[in-house]
């Protein structure tokens, strides 16, 4: 029976519904967010890291902040306004939302930011290294929303461009270019938004870090109608993730649509050589199967949190070893210590092999971070300076 | 005593601080509302122009939908979800929230529109002249975001810019410029959020209606720090609105800061013919304020149910007559037929006034409509043809 409720309590605090009530002592040294709406005290941060949000609900009987997959208690005053904190969480920018009665809904104090297929309050936790994506007086680049004819899907699509500082200017001046796609659940604003890419370009470029490219951040989520879903899964067959067709719609869209919209309509250096593709965790995922299937049209790949290339993908991809230039992978260093159940192996294991193979790889581990936003700022961070060097 | 509780009453309803239960036959053909979050099923709209929300509460004891001033009851069903619909709403764009056991908090369903001096949801009431602010397969321009350096504020600001279609395919084009200005509560998002701007413009040049001009969306909210407010007003003084200076923050920054950055950053032309400002509501008490003071910098005026201006406006106002070449009022229908006090006289006297007194002048009135973003849509698309006509 012991065992049972253990098992309970285990599951229950897995699968974060369990609400944990803060016993230990807190540092009283919280500051608004920085992504707060203007004007608002809450939610707030403190050196710690700890999260804490502040609501009036005067008729509510619960209230809870649910912030990385744990539900914590708030506690009501006399004026019926509810506060409590989290603990500690990492570095960094996190999605969460508050519980009032069961109802789920956004923090009205915090900006808003699409995860977890939904609009929702989103904070930052001050890190050790923000500086790199700080908001500075430098020559900035613009982030420009576009709207576009699909051919392939027949309708409008929408996707965001980041052109570097200068690109009005230089009239003569063409540039090599930069996919970048977001996670599962996110879209086409994730990058700018959570990832501050416009920013820590803007900064890599104020340095002297970087080479000056464009960035097309598209929506790689792919709706299908319920009537167009394959039939489920033949069991008999082996199990492979992902399924094959998985990317197909996406790679159709960015090779057909996507890409010769971008190269008609930007002063883009339209070849191989001068198209990267990159995306973290789902992003990563496609952008491994598509640059696969495509290295006549890539030339540097990122997969951040995302899996890693083996020697036999290689092997098996024709032309990839000769045409890519690069093969960057990387990882929030809390998803090594627990590895995440992937079918391509060991992500450091595998970049080793093919290095040893013949290919550039680098491998960049981002410290005391996990699957989030701080470790993909990051190594957007490693990874820019490294594309087009030649 | 009758009296008093009809007061009560009458004060209730205008300050929205009462519940109303819907009584009224509903029309069961409601469909989720076009700015719903993707895959969202509520909030949906009816062709009365009812709005209905559903949210899962169980453990809440009162839900209510809060939308043009008045909180509607939703009801409970059997699984904990609260749904309930709202009084037949004006055409076009509404800010809304849900009011949770006294928690105000925006819609989970919804997509979030900065407006009332919050991040917050919005609905859209489907029009019957919605087609002049659909997202057509047209040629489309670029919204911009751009990150700049105030020298009047000493720190980093943000606007949007958009450029019609061809802008980057036509490098020796140069090209006018409206600076176009949002309402009180709201931001520099608004007027391509909610109002569509880019939209409504994109629809213009595919029909050949508007000559193609930059629109720049600054934000003019103001806000001081404290020990930087002006000293309470002199009470001997006599009473004007706005008070002086009141326009002077962001005259500053437009002027000084945001003109000149667009002027070395975009293909414009630079001079008072080939520059307009207009703005909605308090945009457009900036707008009269900036303009009269400044008739060598402009030439084109709109005002949106943001006052107007008067002959007197125009006598003290040194070289407003001789280089203004339109001045563009306009309100909604419902806004007239209770007129908000303002400081200024009646406008469509005023501006008919203006006429005689021999200056261009356009008066326009949004039907049915109030002080609300379908005016604003409408007042844009009358006002846009009539720029930089010469």
């Amino acid at each position: 029976m012991k065992q049972i409720q253990l098992l309970i309590l285990v599951f229950a605090l897995i699968s974060g519904n369990i609400a944990v009530a803060q016993t230990e002592k807190v540092v009283e040294d919280f500051k608004p967010s920085e992504v707060n709406q203007i004007g608002k005290e809450y939610p707030q941060v403190n050196s710690e890291g700890r999260v804490r949000v502040q609501i009036e609900a005067p008729e509510a009987n619960n209230v809870q902040l649910d912030i990385g997959a744990v539900k914590y208690d708030l506690t009501k005053d006399e004026n019926g306004v509810w506060i409590g904190e989290s603990a500690p969480q990492d570095e960094g920018f996190h999605y969460y939302q508050l519980n009032i009665d069961g109802a789920s809904v956004p923090d009205p104090g915090s900006r808003y930011f699409y995860g977890a297929s939904r609009w929702g309050s989103g904070i930052e936790i001050p890190a050790h290294d923000q500086d790199f994506y700080a908001l500075k007086n430098v020559p900035h680049g613009q982030v420009r929303e576009l709207q576009y004819y699909s051919e392939v899907q027949e309708s409008m699509r929408r996707c965001f461009v980041y052109t570097p500082p200068g690109y009005e200017k230089n009239v003569e001046k063409r540039y090599p270019v930069l996919y970048l796609q977001h996670g599962g659940g996110e879209n086409e604003t994730g990058w700018s938004n959570q990832g501050r890419v416009n920013l820590i370009m803007d900064n890599l470029l104020a340095e002297g870090q970087v080479k000056p490219f464009i960035i097309v951040m598209d929506n790689g989520s792919w709706y299908r109608p319920r009537d167009q879903r394959p039939a489920p899964r033949d069991t008999t067959e082996k199990r492979t993730w992902p399924p094959k067709g998985w990317a197909d719609g996406f790679m159709n869209v960015l090779l057909k649509d996507v890409i010769p919209m971008i190269d008609a309509n930007f002063r883009t250096i339209a070849d191989q050589e001068n198209r990267a593709m990159a995306g973290l965790s789902m992003g990563g995922m496609q952008t491994r199967i598509i640059t696969l299937n495509n290295p006549d049209v890539f030339s540097h790949v990122g997969m951040f949190s995302g899996g890693s290339i083996s020697v036999e993908d290689v092997e098996n991809a024709e032309g990839f070893k000769e045409n890519i230039k690069l093969v960057f992978i990387s990882y929030g260093s809390k998803e090594l210590e627990n590895p995440r159940p992937g079918p391509w192996g060991d992500p450091k294991e595998n970049t080793n092999a093919l290095k040893e193979y013949g290919m550039n790889t680098h491998f960049y581990v981002s410290p005391e971070t996990a699957h989030e936003w701080q470790s993909w700022r990051r190594s957007f961070y490693q990874f820019a300076p490294l594309l087009f060097t030649e």
